[in-house]
């Protein structure tokens, strides 16, 4: 996945104060909620769910994230959370870069998703079927 | 239940730094993570576990929570959650206390348990052989 | 406070997957998130914040949660998280309330905020003048 | 940092029940509170402190996170959290991996710090002496 790529969605987020840490930025810990969180709505508004995907024997598991916080967020801020999305085999690459309002960068992600089809790694046939639309 | 009923159960915590807020204290939600876990440490004392319990069918569930805030713990401090038992009919009364290591009160909660059976409340009779030893 | 006192403020919350547990139900300290974040938005929305309190030397403290668990809250689920307010001498009462969309009660919630001016409690003049359109 | 070089601190932690989510396992934002929460024991251990050095006009920041989710962690279970120490010019890179208590990978992770002094990025020279004993 190269930076050129165009996100596909986006979701606004904002601060929530107990997301704030005592040194009064957001806990590196929060990010990967915000991601997660966008990746959700990413595919409720695509017309899926993982639960369903759970109850249908397919199980996406994050096997790997890599995650760079570039500036940090405060009490009471926005932000705007990108996704692209990339597959590399059986291989769900989503980058994900969160921003502030005025287009600065935050975080820049890339998190890597599996399926387990009934426990057992599966090629992926049938999550890119879920995001053929995406990829 | 009376104040001067003896707890029954006792756990060291200590703070982990992104529990403390923007304001330098542990936020108010953490203490109900720390009495949760307490209860559920408690049990697994006792030789049950509400995993258990929720794979025959039992279900036990918070139904009501009061606290009173009496003192802020910070950064790296360390707390003793206490932990005492009642029942008043269907409903499991634990009184959970937290204090600094030297007896100052951090918190005082009444926390209320119903069961659930099978979808529907119960009378707590299964619940109150669980813990007939501390009842 | 009586319940026949109408809601000056409500915000609409979405469940987070993460915020939801191994029961699958939302957790019970989340609630304490929701209803932090509710009043910090409803302040934000009187013009004023906690944290421009706390520059001024006035610190609002949560000295008493009273909640009572109705009906929980699953995966993807939306909510509406409405708030009362009610002064009692030193203590600011808010009384929150969370339904489901259609009006089902979620949780029950009385929060007691005292304020604090350079470390000492104060009789809340202060905080009830920035309060008094609410009042 | 080669896997070779010996882990210099370790911390057992044991699951709590709501950090666990649906889907039944640790959340994966979760494992981040736990690499914090080693390095700050770490610290301390060691004779000194974040907030500490954070008085001092030091802040040590997480700049980039690496993470593999290898074995997910359930309910109740405990583990073992390991820690290794590299400097490279001014980023720290502390090289963290979680174990199940019979030795089998659960996560492995690298942690880049930096430090700022009075507000720009430092040659971590400081930090290096923090540190001297164990790079």
């Amino acid at each position: 996945m190269t930076s050129s790529e165009p996100y596909i969605f986006e979701l606004a987020i904002k601060v929530r104060d107990y997301e704030v840490d005592a040194e009064g930025i957001v806990n590196n810990a929060v990010y990967l909620h915000y991601l997660e969180h966008t990746r959700h709505e990413f595919c409720e508004a695509a017309g899926f769910s993982f639960r369903q995907m759970h109850h249908e024997g397919l199980d996406p598991v994050v096997s790997k994230i890599e995650i760079r916080y570039i500036r940090p967020l405060g009490l009471g801020q926005s932000m705007v959370s990108k996704l692209r999305l990339h597959r590399r085999g059986p291989v769900f690459v989503f980058g994900q870069d969160i921003f502030t309002p005025d287009g600065q960068a935050v975080v820049k992600a890339t998190v890597d998703i599996v399926s387990f089809e009934n426990g057992k790694i599966s090629r992926g046939e049938r999550l890119a079927q879920a995001f053929h639309k995406f990829l």
